[in-house]
């Protein structure tokens, strides 16, 4: 398309294409993720994602992404990186923003800010298996919006709440979703 | 302690005195995790984790984190960074793996070398809105983990299993936890 329609950033013709590919053919929709984790040393792991399944065939990002987890000192790490909770929290913010923006982009609502800020609570007493009543992970994650869009302030209650609503991450959070763990030889 | 115990990069005379402290003051487990995320364009917005809560005090990290998420272009995005629930894999790998580390160094048992691999599926219908019975984020993710300890064979499925007994990341993801996200002026 010669002029194609942007709004915050998402190309919306791009987007409505995608969604009526979908609906003609659901298979499309079917992705498989992938993240390769190697131990380091102590609380130090890197992640490699390298590619994911989707619309019937392998994609390959542009490069590789690498990502070091580690533990602060208080928690016996080097503090070389995140911790693995204060990633869960990156995905829960990323997601819920990414969700709000494309959302937002569909209906024609342009947003000018859009910030965040989380807060979850755990209690080491579940990690470290002094506890059975305790949970091992969040008790509870607080997310906090400041959003600026051409949008009247009553609008922006509807706005913030598109995150929820459609957040991959915010909806593995808060629904249980069956892991497996395996051993390979 | 001139010669403190070190298994697998952990101190585990400073682990035991942890659990210790925590036993006799259990409010020092009290931790709350936080972050702070910012639009940039389209899907791409830039975490920072600077900083948490635990032992009754603010602990900041050595320096800022920051880590950028994207969608890939097939997700109309630029490829910048890992997606949200890439980052979410992120966050489970690192965690089922520094809970196999810490519980088999609590264990006295020394690890070699652990890897893994991860796949999840997410079936986009949800996150278009196309669908009410599909889940938004992941029907099911699978873990599989390739160790070599100093353990006999039939050892290892215990030593892999204490990575989902343990990691507070694969309780966030498998239990549904309470997630509030609110507007803030």
């Amino acid at each position: 398309m010669a002029n194609p329609k942007i709004i915050n950033g998402v190309n919306v013709d791009e987007l409505f294409n995608t969604i009526n590919s979908v609906k003609s053919s659901p298979v499309i929709a079917t992705f498989k993720f992938k993240a390769n984790n190697k131990w380091i040393k102590g609380g130090h792991n890197r992640t490699s994602i390298k590619n994911f399944y989707g619309v019937q065939k392998d994609n390959p990002h542009k490069k590789p992404f690498e990502l070091d987890a580690d533990e602060p000192p208080l928690l016996l790490g080097e503090d070389i990186g995140p911790n693995p909770v204060e990633y869960a929290l990156t995905a829960l913010a990323a997601c819920v923003t990414t969700s709000i923006v494309y959302h937002a982009a569909a209906k024609g609502i342009k947003l000018n800010s859009v910030e965040s800020r989380l807060e979850g609570d755990i209690d080491l007493q579940g990690f470290l298996g002094l506890s059975k009543e305790v949970p091992r992970g969040y008790k509870e994650i607080r997310m906090f919006f400041k959003i600026d869009a051409d949008a009247p302030d009553e609008k922006l209650e509807e706005i913030v709440q598109l995150g929820p609503t459609y957040s991959p991450v915010f909806d593995t959070i808060t629904r249980a979703v069956p892991v497996s763990v395996k051993l390979e030889k």
